[in-house]
């Protein structure tokens, strides 16, 4: 029963998504060895003014 | 201390929203035997387009 | 397809956390007009030398 | 490689989350003895009627 | 600097898991167009006494 | 109502814990303007061999 919870910078459309979770879940399949149907995927977006690194955040790097 | 956080679909209202996390703190303090000011709830409202499961989003289910 | 995540202090045996998934199951289901094979709940044993409230870690509260 | 994910209520601006990221990253260095590099931070905005504590939403404390 | 967070049954082991990561990775970077060095993923195990689907906790399903 | 999780990897012991969650808060209230009773964190040790980054886990990088 994986659940795959995966944190993104928002603006990836719907077709990237589709395509996105459509390789995440045959891939965990694959190596998990478990059916499609125990897979759960939720993304979410963040804001680059709300995702930080090197104590930065992103909305504001150079 | 325990810390509950739901995701779900959005569209729900705030009247089912305090109906759901009263039933969540009762329950919680009845099962768990603790205070109800212990009890922490964060909702989390998700797109359809940002939840998969069988590979598949849920916008796109049929 | 609500998915509750739960963190709490360990120490529940299994039996409390098997009446502890029933009732918030039911609980769900009744208030968000969801099938039980819909909810999925993770529950996540969490040491008091690892949670802290006011700045204090539980395991060192008097 | 620490992760740390905030949760808060919204409303705070860019000038304070520029001045937490910091802040964060900075004392868990100094702590933990981690570069910044390593550090990775995200903000999570939830809304007073999505987060309850003693089973009442704060959208509807009084 | 997509994070991904998996929470799966115990007991797979590091080849599984390196096998695992690898994948997720190359997938994540081929389809949202991001180098390997900004994926991030954390695996959790979880028990099957922890994790409960329809309000029965999968240690205790037949 | 800031909740606060930590991913870090195992190891600390609970001298660093405590210091850590006790710089965190103290930041915490000094930059958003809240009570340290309004604070929650909760830390989560995670396995050298349960973390990735550029799709190798950290129990692998030489």
């Amino acid at each position: 029963m994986p659940l795959i919870q995966v944190d993104m910078f928002e603006g990836r459309g719907p077709e990237i998504k589709r395509e996105f979770v459509e390789a995440m879940t045959r891939e965990t399949c694959r190596v998990l060895k478990c059916e499609p149907g125990a897979v759960q995927i939720i993304l979410r977006d963040v804001k680059k003014s709300d995702w930080a690194s090197s104590g930065v955040l992103w909305s504001e790097k150079k």
